[in-house]
């Protein structure tokens, strides 16, 4: 994998305490914020740059609503000072923000993902930055979701319903990698 | 559903004969040529808007490649001349592409989408549309996708992988309906 020596730019997705409401059911990956937390630790060390994703719903039901206690960082992934933070309205995070713009500007041209829901917010934002022309990579084992039914009523359960996105993203939007690739790269 | 008072675009996404490439294998919705038909017969004659996109690959390899006999239109969705025709070279109809600004200055705020792949173009196309804020619907016999593994290695038939793909779209990023829903809307 590349890192564009040095320019690689770490995404961390929507990891925010309304991801824990027991409503969104069995999920994978239990391991992922620590992953996150380790990328995170690398990148700081090494002066890369990383953008922190946080959703600001506007829906009235949602605990991700600015102003909750659900729209609050996941201690793991909690931004440093001076450390940028682009906040979202949408679930694409290239849509009503100027993260396009930041990286363009300062010439970064991959992108290192991680983050929630690896079919939902993680996908959309994954699908455009390989679309948009972005060098990206989608961290699998720093990302989760969660059991859902498909639309003919069949239960999947979180592990496939991340499999299956992440077949439906390598080599079409991105490369699906692990955190210790990652680390590896980054000589960790 | 919204017809947008006769404004609704209808959008044919890559039904180009590249799609009846063997390699692609076993797929699903064997009728949605027919559906996408007869949703063009009813944009056409009542004089709605449409916009066909058409899939110009730029990989060596392409079917899908302009000059190349899978790049053109499958006889059921053929523009009729003056139809407008979008040209993408990426998964996404909106990216690289003046659909957004076209549907904009028409003041065409609601969508209907139809065509392939399922999981890929169709899908990269609606979440995009959703986030953008057009009230989106994907017209789900009038689309198809094909069998294919998992990140886990495991089978997913056709009409599986079509599953998690309006599972993942409905109601997140669109609305999913079916043809002789849309057929009823314009009064056929």
């Amino acid at each position: 994998m590349s890192l564009g020596d040095g320019t690689a730019a770490l995404i961390v997705i929507d990891v925010q305490k309304a991801i824990d409401h027991p409503s969104h059911g069995e999920r994978n990956n239990l391991q992922a914020e620590n992953n996150m937390a380790a990328l995170l630790r690398a990148w700081r060390d090494t002066g890369r740059p990383i953008y922190h994703i946080r959703h600001d719903s506007v829906e009235p039901e949602s605990h991700y609503r600015p102003g909750q206690p659900g729209n609050e960082f996941e201690p793991e992934v909690r931004p440093l000072s001076g450390e940028v933070v682009i906040a979202k309205q949408t679930n694409s995070a290239f849509i009503g923000t100027d993260l396009e713009a930041r990286l363009r500007q300062a010439g970064q041209k991959v992108l290192i993902v991680t983050g929630v829901i690896t079919n939902n917010c993680v996908e959309a934002t994954v699908r455009m930055a390989g679309n948009l022309g972005f060098e990206t990579y989608l961290v699998e084992d720093a990302a989760f979701t969660f059991g859902r039914k498909d639309w003919n009523g069949t239960w999947r359960t979180a592990e496939e319903v991340h499999a299956m996105s992440l077949a439906n993203l390598d080599r079409e939007f991105c490369t699906v990698v692990v955190t210790n690739e990652v680390l590896e790269a980054v000589g960790r």
